[in-house]
């Protein structure tokens, strides 16, 4: 072992818990973000060392530069990526919250990552039930026309064909959806012994 | 104090310290990177929770899409102080090791900070040493005309007006410009009570 994986090793012993990636994709209006915050709350309350990573905001700031044609989605995802696996490095979980729409795209992140260390979560939710929601009135505003380009309406929407997990966000409540995110996250041994979420 | 504040805090108890970007700037074979990581090994052994963000790491990864031209240079400036950024609030020391030569670029990224939570460090090297040492050869090549816009001899670089920290790399040894960093760090009150790295 060399000296950056001895690092590694003490600092995932200091942490109670290794660094690794759950990437939450699906339609706007889904339930991604409320999920990776909720999980983020339930990990840092047992002491984890976690991050949202959170799509609007990066399209605030690391991605401000990018608009929505395929070519700059598949941009802003490998960036995401590359920012993810630089968490995961530092030892943090990292919980992405991104459509991220393209398999293609989402296949570039996860092949940043060792196996094992890259969970995709699908938030599925029927298109009817994410555009009635439509918490930030994109799907209306899509609908009229004053945005272009947006997904499950005039952009795209490529599923996760094997998902480490698929939550039918429509069905199961925000409780539920966090307690299968971290029942797979113990399934991966995630966690030092002794260490529950 | 609103409830990203609360829990900021919550992680800073967890950690010991605040998460704050150190950013050393200076021409290549400076000396940033060995003084990173030599604070990076100090801080680690005191159980702070740090990163480095090396400059050549970045240019294979998160910006391995850019160039050297003057735009280029401050994309790969304004994207390093994002993510240093992200990383100080996910509660990390982000030690940040970029070669940074505009001035404009680099006030870019502290303004992305709260006032104290940006240390610029000026890693001061003559030319004719950092050329002299030439670690990588890049020296040789950008003399050769191998490598055009290199920072001190096709490129300039703008050495810092005001940094919180001047160091003459070429007189100062490691162990010495690691102090002087740890010592503007506890003046800025990084640590928590106790914490003595």
């Amino acid at each position: 072992m060399d000296s950056a994986n001895l690092k590694l090793r003490r600092r995932e012993e200091l942490n109670g818990h290794r660094g690794m990636v759950v990437w939450f994709t699906g339609l706007s209006g889904a339930g991604k973000t409320t999920l990776a915050r909720a999980l983020a709350e339930r990990l840092e309350r047992a002491a984890c060392h976690c991050v949202v990573m959170d799509g609007d905001d990066l399209r605030r700031g690391l991605c401000s530069d990018l608009g929505f044609s395929p070519q700059e989605r598949a941009e802003n995802i490998r960036r995401a990526g590359e920012m993810a696996r630089m968490f995961a490095e530092a030892g943090m979980i990292v919980l992405a919250a991104l459509i991220s729409p393209y398999r293609a795209d989402r296949a570039r992140a996860r092949a940043l990552m060792p196996a094992g260390d890259f969970i995709e979560v699908h938030c599925h939710c029927p298109l009817e039930v994410c555009e009635q929601r439509d918490v930030k009135g994109l799907y209306r505003r899509a609908r009229a026309g004053e945005i272009s380009e947006f997904t499950g309406i005039s952009s795209p929407y490529e599923a996760p064909e094997a998902p480490e997990l698929r939550l039918d966000t429509a069905k199961l409540d925000l409780a539920a959806c966090t307690e299968r995110v971290l029942a797979v996250l113990h399934e991966h041994a995630v966690f030092s012994r002794g260490r529950r979420p």
